[in-house]
């Protein structure tokens, strides 16, 4: 997606090695006006597959979800960090390691808002490890529901985040993909 | 708002005194049409006033905060929840303490997203006890920057949340207002 490629060229910030910010139009400040064309893109790209329901993960991919969600006219619903399992019969949950900021968490989703017949589009910032996506699809599957894809923003392709994916049958669609962050460059996979 | 006030009655359910969960269309489930229609009446409240950004606390304001900016056409700012003060000369932190959750955490804003000329508007889903809202207020003067009001969607009127607001010169627009909540009923103030 080109709109968001240059956005990333001209802002993105390389704080050592393999750290992108993109904190200027994402992460912290967002700008909404490319938010809003890149749920769009979302939308377009996942369209007549059937989705009824789309995932994020709190906090940093809901505002990108908000407009694919929008766009394709169905709920959406975030799943939550907590710090421990919690005690009640009415929760999906699963440990998620993140590497990236060497801590754990429970990703958790209420039963109320899956069923069996959902086809879920999971849709977030970034795709690294792909931590997060798998504890996600570990979510959707214990409610035997199905996946129809993981949309992201950024892929770091030198990260194995979708072939792990790609093993377990879920089409990844990036919208822009990062082969290399050096020192002091940003080098785009295609 | 009508259309809120209906969705509450609805679909609100409450745990025990003061408690109101709204999972299934704001906190965990969202629903995006009615963020949307949320997000269009805050903008429309505030419009004229001069506002160069919205701010909301992650992450149960974001949705509604994304459609309020967009309808403004300004850019969205999240403050993140930090669970320790950070060592860098380029961020602005507060404690806030939460009475509901019973934790505390260092609301946090970097310095390059605010000026002494931003007009802010604040977005947040609950106004109860005002802490965070009154967070992100000390983040805006440590900035000089100035505050165009309080949107949020639920107020719980008996909650000292609006005084200590208006006593600090701010205005608050509820989109709707809780009296009171029983065991078995919500009663809306007006």
């Amino acid at each position: 997606m080109d709109a968001l490629k240059e956005r990333i060229k001209a802002e993105g910030k390389l704080l050592g090695e393999d750290i992108l910010k993109v904190d200027s139009f994402i992460n912290h400040q967002v700008d909404v006006e490319l938010m809003e064309a890149i749920g769009r893109d979302i939308a377009e790209h996942f369209q007549g597959q059937g989705v009824t329901k789309i995932f994020t993960i709190e906090s940093s991919g809901i505002a990108p979800a908000v407009f694919a969600a929008r766009y394709m006219g169905v709920p959406l619903v975030i799943l939550k960090k907590r710090s421990s399992k919690t005690l009640s019969q009415n929760l999906w949950q699963t440990e998620v390691i993140s590497y990236t900021k060497d801590v754990s968490y429970e990703l958790t989703l209420s039963k109320d808002y899956i069923s069996d017949q959902d086809h879920i589009l999971i849709v977030d910032d970034f795709l690294a490890n792909g931590e997060a996506a798998t504890g996600a699809l570990r979510l959707i599957r214990k409610a035997h529901a199905t996946v129809a894809g993981l949309a992201v923003l950024i892929e770091k392709v030198y990260q194995p985040g979708r072939a792990k994916l790609e093993e377990q049958g879920v089409a990844v669609y990036a919208q822009t993909r990062i082969s290399h962050c050096g020192e002091h460059e940003i080098v785009f996979a295609e």
